[in-house]
């Protein structure tokens, strides 16, 4: 493997001095980059982009011939675990992910078990493989999965929801199938990124979307203990070098104190924490990567980076332990000048802030 | 008018002793019971059930012949002030509301005045005015409105959204703007909710929908620094009684302390916060309302019991100031038994809170 050339966002998720605060964005590769949908328009449909190495490396790399970007986020979908375990996973124009086959049941439980990374996965090692040939060490590239209990969502309700009336209905009436089938996802998640760690993944993403949907209670037993077990249960290095984990539950600005004791090396946050009392409540213990509304794209380039400069504030001075991103995806309609501007205006206003003394 | 029969809600919002925790429910008057759904056919479309005060009063009242409830909130719609306004309120099923015009621009905004209260929204206080004679002392009756931004939020997107990229663009690049809408958005609330107060309304709700949507920053300056105006505005006393006030800001979680703090006399919490850690940090000063998951009333109607059970523990023992409510409002497809064992047990299960020493 090629020497990596830019190590800033690896540094900074292990708290040590950078020159400038790195960024990334979630989302970065997508849709509203030219380049990604005549690539995507080319694949037919999304799940043979994601299935396709080829076609998943290119738009993975896509965002880096544009932004000066310190990282990199391997093309994929968080459902492609439950899809390896037979649902069925296909996309519907304008609903989002759709399974053909739903959990309910005891027994449609049972009947799930741990994907064969190889075999039913194969193409994301492949992906991963053929990205880290390609990107050249250029800057570290991200694995990543959805949360068990975020999948959870997505496999018993069917598709997105608004209420999560089916996957609520089993928690509150069955917790104990609801434990069976979150158990079952953590040790796939686990084996999931471990096997990407070995492909080439020099850094982990938990996605949970769907976490903050939970009450506290129920955050803590049905989310935050899986991914608490994830964390417990993944190779954390690998080359010769930490691979470090980062947790984002989307919504769960009242719960940084539990997510910073999983043992993970960065929370992400979304835009409704102020970053400034979030680097208080747990900026001793983590990584803080985040937080700019995304809706901020939607406005003015010079406006973006007013926020850019506020946000860096926010975090302030002495700044290891900060990763720039936003709050949630990069949304589909935003102009890509915007984005540039956003990672340029990262690296030239974060200087001063790391300067010693 | 009647003597009030039963006070335990305006009570536990004034902090003074009760008997048993007042319970109401968000949407307790809609789709799920079935007399509801007989009337709305009946009207033929939503707004003409909410703008006939016979049929408003009628669906008013229904939930409170099945149940035991300790108020009544006027049905009616949060944006009501809007179509006042003259853009146009109209309901798409499955897609909610829409407005035939929409906010977009300066010019736009200056058109905008503060409605007439008895030529524009009229029907709201004959609504309000019959629903009392006829609810005849029992319970109080609720008045509300939508906060400023939230009705900013629909009348800028036309309808409901799912990431407020037009709202948040013209909060992002024409910050003034936003403010003089916000503005007479506020003056519009004060003069609508005194006259729900004139009219008969004995507490008022302020529904902020969607300030969770925004960062703490932003928070603060587009949505509680209206609600904060609006609170200051009104008429706190009538029928000598007070008035008491309930701020409701949905996501809003982390911002408890600022929003104890605009002088409301209660604080509604949606189900992400934990009771017991709310109480701690603002139930000095405020009454707390709430906050069951809705979705517990999809599960089995003893699983209803054991959670009001554990909401009415999480906020524990010497319980003047709690309002049991759900966290938002509730479904429209769940069974009313749930609702029935909710509010019989919230009576049942929280005396022995109450009881003296």
């Amino acid at each position: 493997m090629s020497e990596l050339k830019n190590d800033r966002y690896l540094r900074a998720l292990l708290r040590q001095p950078v020159d400038k605060t790195p960024v990334w964005v979630m989302r970065q590769a997508g849709r509203y980059l030219p380049e990604y949908r005549e690539v995507r328009a080319k694949a037919g449909d999304f799940m043979t982009l994601c299935s396709t190495p080829e076609l998943a490396c290119e738009v993975t790399l896509q965002p880096l011939h544009r932004f000066d970007l310190d990282a990199a986020i391997i093309f994929s979908d968080i459902l492609t675990i439950p899809d390896a375990m037979g649902l069925g996973l296909h996309f519907v124009a304008g609903e989002g992910p759709k399974f053909n086959n739903v959990i309910r049941s005891a027994a449609d439980i049972a009947k799930l078990g741990v994907p064969d990374m190889e075999d039913n996965l194969g193409y994301v090692m492949d992906a991963i493989r053929l990205t880290r040939r390609e990107i050249d060490g250029k800057v570290p590239l991200i694995g990543f999965s959805g949360s068990p209990w975020t999948l959870a969502c997505y496999m018993v309700e069917g598709g997105s929801s608004k209420d999560f009336a089916k996957v609520k209905g089993m928690m509150f009436d069955a917790p104990e199938q609801m434990h069976a089938l979150l158990n079952v996802l953590a040790d796939s998640v686990i084996a999931y990124l471990n096997a990407q760690i070995s492909a080439g993944a020099q850094s982990i993403m938990l996605f949970d979307t769907w976490g903050g949907a939970l009450s506290t209670e129920n955050y803590q037993q049905f989310s935050l203990a899986y991914m608490q077990k994830i964390v417990a249960g993944l190779t954390r290095e690998n080359e010769g070098r930490k691979v470090p984990v980062t947790l984002f539950t989307k919504g769960g600005g009242q719960w940084l104190e539990l997510m910073a004791d999983t043992g993970v090396d960065a929370v992400g946050l979304d835009w409704t924490t102020d970053l400034a009392t979030a680097r208080q409540r747990i900026g001793d213990k983590v990584t803080l990567q985040g937080n700019m509304d995304p809706c901020v794209l939607y406005a003015s380039t010079d406006r973006v980076e007013q926020e850019v400069a506020s946000v860096l504030a926010g975090f302030g001075k002495g700044e290891t332990g900060h990763v720039f991103n936003l709050g949630h995806g990069i949304h589909p309609t935003i102009a890509p000048e915007n984005m540039q501007r956003l990672v340029d205006s990262v690296h030239s206003l974060s200087e001063p802030y790391h300067k010693k003394g």
